[in-house]
């Protein structure tokens, strides 16, 4: 996504050979027409995919899956990262490490928000390990509901997230891939 | 707002004298046609107060607050709860207690991303004893932005967060006002 791609290059900012922020326009501040056009194209690519359920997990997927789920004219849900008031046995439950955060967290999803009938897309704004995204995944297997797709705004395709969605078969859509950081220099993957 | 009154009444359900889930539609299930809804009512409400950007705080309220910004045109930042990889510098930061985690947390906004000449409007779900809500407008104050307004989806009218964003001086419209939630049962306030 041209768009995407472009304002990395003019607002990301480097922080390291693993880490790219960007903070002006994704995940702390929001531009709200990126956002929904980002929204458009997933809706665009996994329409015939009779979606019945976006999922992310938050906080910086949820305006990026919202803009989504208004398109496809289906409901979202956030896996949410455990908190001290939530009764055990309402949640699917998975330890996952996370990568930003330098610390393992328990990712939950209400039993009743995830059904066996439900045909569900992943959306993110970002992948690189991809440890979230397993968890979120023996979720879904756990709820017996079906993963269809998944949308990423930004893979770092130097880190092995991406590949292990499309290694398990998944439709995947990435709207920029990162090749590499190295030098402070933000590389593209060809598409 | 009657079509989220009827919600609270159809799916909330209450937890305690204080807590009201609204967990299958607002803050874990999301309906995204009922947050583009509130998102047109906070937009036509605060559309003369000439905002330049809706602040929420991670992560319940990004969605609407998301909703909110894309009909009035104009950026979004939500405030993040600090993780290990931030540098200090570049964030002002207010230590606040939260009522749903039982602990004290502390709010960063990034400097680049409040700027003196801003006009705010504060967005969130569920405002109750304002604790969030008092460290985001001290932030805001320290930047030397102007807070405009104040967009709440539920407010724990029992609790005092909603008279302080009124005491301030400030246009508050809140959704839904809730009165009681003694004996299992949601009391709205007048309007």
């Amino acid at each position: 996504m041209e768009l995407l791609k472009r304002r990395i290059l003019e607002e990301g900012r480097v922080l390291s050979d693993q880490v790219l922020s960007v903070n002006t326009f994704l995940n702390h501040g929001v531009d709200p027409s990126l956002i929904a056009a980002m929204g458009r194209t997933f809706a665009e690519r996994f329409r015939d995919l009779n979606v019945t359920r976006v999922l992310t997990i938050e906080s910086s997927g949820i305006a990026i899956a919202y803009a989504t789920a208004i398109e496809l004219g289906v409901p979202l849900v956030f896996a949410r990262r455990r908190k001290a008031l939530m009764n055990e046995g309402e949640y699917f439950s998975e330890r996952v490490p996370s990568f930003t955060k330098g610390i393992v967290t328990d990712i939950v999803i209400s039993r009743e928000l995830l059904k066996p009938d439900d045909r569900i897309l992943f959306i993110d704004d970002f992948i690189a390990n991809g440890d979230a995204a397993r968890g979120l995944i023996r979720i879904v297997e756990r709820s017996g509901a079906t993963l269809v797709g998944a949308g990423i705004a930004i893979e770092k395709a130097f880190q092995p997230g991406g590949s292990y969605l499309r290694e398990l078969g998944l439709p995947v859509l990435s709207l920029a891939r990162i090749a590499s950081l190295a030098d402070g220099q933000v590389r593209f993957a060809e598409d």
